[in-house]
């Protein structure tokens, strides 16, 4: 038993460039550059990758295109693909796309999610019911993201008991995997545990994934964090891709490959080659036009 | 107990942004605005300043304005000023100049100490016996670099036991504290544990820094590997000034600024007032006309 304490041998990475990276570029992608991207992140060895989502095009013209995405991939036997779907009528479309797992999408306080979908968190709650009943029907897998649990950029402090409590509201929903969000990157790695600690008690560390932000710099640190308390999902973007909407100019999502490299140094498996990101990453940003965020792209290039 | 574990209440932070930040900076910055930038990080609450290197001006042009540098800072009470010596001439500057610290500097491979002062580790240990000899005459406080404590440019991997044996020697020559660095920025958390817990055996954690560089966005999961096997002392740049000279591009020392927000979200104090380093490193920024690498900075500019 180390000073770290006893870690997970094995960690799965929810790739969320193409939906929660691509949403935060100013710049539009093409379709086909979208689909190519996709297949190269799903050739490194990713076996979740969130594709897109599912809502208005008005909302964000970045992916109006999803069920066109959806479409045309080349499926990689093994990979789960995914999307974000606001309502019933999305859901629909991402069944009709042909995916087997979805996401939906509320927040640890009523200002945010005032902003986010315009809905109170109880409201959001009420919304998702016929999606998840439609999805139980239908056999998909639904994911619970629950936005700003460690800071919200309208109210400031979040109380860890209202993330679990809406942690528990989606889980009776049927939600089988939730997704704690530090969607401005404030979170420290105690606060990870303040947080995160009482939901892993709720429900097990293996429904819960961590999406951390590498606003301040803390991502790893908060992954770290989460290794300590068991957690074996975590979500990233390949190439840091996104940015941070309330902070223009920073980072957003923690780098798939700044994650990759420390897990490797640290002898955790991801089953993912660290390159092949690489190249999906720059493949992607040389069509944005821009630098990479991901700071072991910056060092590899 | 929790799953961190149990963490130091307190860090010190050696402020390394006037040395190891400016010499890898391709910008000359005036010496007027090095001592306004020294003073201001003085008035932040940061008790220990590495101000500058009394190395050769060829070598490191940047700092070819030690000794004026240090003549005209006015010095806060409480606060400790150092700088690096190569050599008996660099220490007799050094406390000519009125200093009362000092740092020797050498690394865990002999190629890179071959490459970056031209000696192999045992010849650097050779040259710093007068130089500790003197100081301790003096009665003037040496702190000892470890270079590449966790990978080396030119050999790669190094070994935990190199690292043991030339603290050994340090030790035995009278430095008070060792400060191992991730020159190259390449460590990750459980490499902290393999390299920095056999010195901790050897020397109390009371002796150690740790000295990270950011290169591929890992040094703060460090920081808390280092904080959880009990180490208080870490160096940091404000601004996270300074670059990796083995990836053009690429961050070097990690920022104070990050490293105070995690810090401080983390309870543990520091004396340090985060908005008052901030200010400093936007003044020295803005003489370098550069974007400042601190992921706080970027997101609270």
């Amino acid at each position: 038993m180390s000073a770290l304490g006893a870690l997970p041998r094995r960690v799965e990475i929810v790739e969320v460039g193409p939906r929660d990276g691509l949403q935060n570029e100013a710049g539009i992608v093409q379709t086909a550059d979208k689909v190519r991207f996709i297949e190269m992140l799903a050739d490194s060895g990713l076996r979740r990758i969130e594709a897109t989502s599912f809502v208005s095009p008005r909302a964000i013209p970045q992916l109006a295109d999803a069920g066109d995405v959806i479409a045309a991939i080349r499926r990689s036997p093994g990979v789960e693909y995914s999307a974000l779907v606001p309502n019933i009528r999305g859901m629909q479309r991402a069944i009709e796309s042909g995916l087997r797992s979805a996401a939906v999408f509320t927040g640890a306080t009523d200002s945010f999610t005032q902003h986010n979908i315009n809905m109170t968190i109880e409201e959001s709650i009420a919304a998702f019911r016929p999606i998840t009943e439609h999805a139980r029907r239908e056999r998909i897998r639904m994911r619970g993201y629950v936005s700003v649990c460690f800071g919200c950029p309208y109210e400031g402090a979040v109380s860890p008991a209202v993330v679990h409590s809406v942690c528990e509201r989606l889980l009776d929903l049927g939600v089988t995997e939730l997704s704690l969000g530090d969607t401005i990157g404030v979170a420290t790695p105690n606060q990870v545990e303040e947080v995160a600690g009482p939901i892993i008690e709720l429900v097990g560390a293996e429904q819960v994934a961590l999406h951390f932000h590498d606003t301040r710099g803390a991502a790893l640190a908060n992954v770290l964090a989460g290794l300590l308390l068991g957690v074996s999902v975590y979500d990233s973007s390949a190439g840091g891709l996104g940015g941070c909407p309330y902070a223009p100019g920073a980072s957003g999502n923690v780098a798939t490959e700044d994650l990759l490299y420390m897990l490797a140094g640290m002898g955790i498996e991801t089953g993912v080659d660290i390159h092949k990101v690489a190249a999906a990453s720059r493949y992607l940003l040389e069509r944005l036009g821009r630098r990479p965020p991901s700071k072991y792209l910056q060092a590899e290039e």
